[in-house]
């Protein structure tokens, strides 16, 4: 039987029953796996009784009920405290919880001393895209491949699986990484939607246009990424430092006309001039990814 | 006689020969236009005459030699330089020089005082894509409808044309509007890169999950503009502001880590944080729109 339908449900143990956790057990649930759930509070686990989840007394007793154990709790200091008293040997330990690539990296090592084998995860979705195929979302995962070869196909059933590597900390950087152009990408879009703001413009009207420019600006990101690899940037330059300088005043000056704060396009403009004053004004901006290492300059 | 090419090509002036003015001199002669070009330094005219442009002396005189006047100059003040001794009677004029929405309004009356027709543009185009249709390039208009409805089809020759509105500052507004946002969007990619920068990730492997992660999160400025419509910060919150506050210090917390200054990130943050002291945890931070308006509190 190779029907996709009736491969073995393996039945799972979930840590953790806040949004992220209750729509994930419930993802499971409803493709027919097993699940035993444990959250701090009972009041949160026993809501997903009704949905078939077995509710466990204890971490300790949620862990020994399945070999695949996801962890979806508040911080990595919480899973330390929930598996505190839990035996983890031979468990294989999918840990959802958001963190750094530290935190993801010290987990691991203390996982793995304890006899669990470890991936570390980063969920770039929200609760509501979880078990829906079409919502674009998706998961980091990395760590030991082992697991996730196993695995896959239970971990794909909440969302997308991406594994990028056995570096424990590369799920959770690049889960950052990608947060934190996203938020780079809401302060550009904040910022826009103030500078319409006083005028008889609809922001229904406005957003279209704001979604089509930066879907076809992202693809700027390829050429940077041959240029950080290259390290010449000063090849296929489009529109060089020097130019986007002088443009960036039309944008500050636009602001204080229309009686915006700049606040959030500051540190973009002082890093641009920094750079400027270094001898790139003709080369392309990527540049400026090395004004932000804390340690350069350290010596080589 | 429908067929487009067998329009009539109608004869035009460019004022301004820079890079931006040379593509667009060359889009339309491609196109069979007759052109007449002027800049104030005679060589990069003159090289557009071996492509079939005329030069003209002053101007003035290439004013005088076409009806339809395109004025592509370094900034507003060369504007008004280089138009002081021109008759502008009877001239459509349509200004595609970079500046502000109150230049944009101030030209126009100007231009309106002199006897001419004005429009007012601005271009989302690098001079590579000018005359390539596939390029995704635009020129958003605002101001006089009459000059752009008979102009359009000309108009169309070098990059997509977007008429929004008579004020004749919202051609600039709209475009410094995306373009801030897209300053936004290049500090987060920045950032981004710089995370990964110290580890053994390949920027060619990062960039695709950038692009389209980024692409798929521009979705969210739909809902923002339905929040900002109705005012309504409230409703169909997806990730609310107190959450967001929280998973930012993941973000800042992974930037010390990677030994990345956190610069770029630290004005969203810390707006973020005016807007959930100011009570708005639980709404989406759309809502920190409001947050940059200077006029703000100064009484309805």
């Amino acid at each position: 039987m190779t029907d996709k339908t009736s491969a073995p449900r393996i039945p799972l143990t979930v840590l953790g029953a806040g949004a992220m956790g209750t729509a994930l057990v419930r993802a499971w649930l409803a493709a027919g796996h097993p699940v035993t759930v444990w959250n701090r509070t009972p009041a949160r686990a026993e809501a997903l009784a009704a949905d078939g989840a077995t509710v466990a007394a204890s971490a300790a007793d949620a862990v020994a009920a399945s070999r695949l154990v996801i962890v979806c709790l508040l911080d990595d200091a919480t899973v330390g405290e929930a598996l505190d008293g839990a035996d983890l040997t031979g468990r294989d330990l999918v840990n959802l919880t958001t963190g750094t690539p530290a935190q993801g990296r010290a987990r691991a090592a203390w996982a793995e001393a304890r006899g669990a084998r470890f991936l570390d995860a980063g969920i770039m979705a929200v609760p509501p895209m979880i078990g829906d195929a079409g919502s674009g979302g998706f998961v980091f995962y990395s760590g030991s491949p082992g697991p996730f070869e196993e695995h896959r196909d239970t971990l794909a059933v909440p969302a997308g699986t991406r594994y990028v590597g056995e570096d424990p900390g590369f799920a959770a950087l690049h889960d950052v990484a990608l947060l934190s152009a996203m938020s780079g990408m809401f302060a550009g879009i904040t910022h826009a939607f103030a500078l319409i703001g006083p005028e008889d413009i609809a922001p229904k009207d406005f957003a279209p246009l704001l979604v089509s420019w930066l879907g076809a600006m992202t693809g700027s990101a390829h050429l940077a990424a041959e240029q950080l690899e290259s390290g010449d940037y000063g090849k296929n330059v489009v529109s060089n430092l020097a130019m986007q300088v002088a443009g960036n005043a039309t944008l500050l000056r636009t602001a204080e006309e229309q009686g915006v704060s700049a606040e959030l396009l500051t540190p973009y403009t002082e890093l641009m001039e920094r750079w400027l004053a270094e001898g790139h004004g003709q080369e392309d901006p990527t540049g400026m990814v090395e004004l932000l290492d804390l340690r350069r300059g350290e010596g080589a």
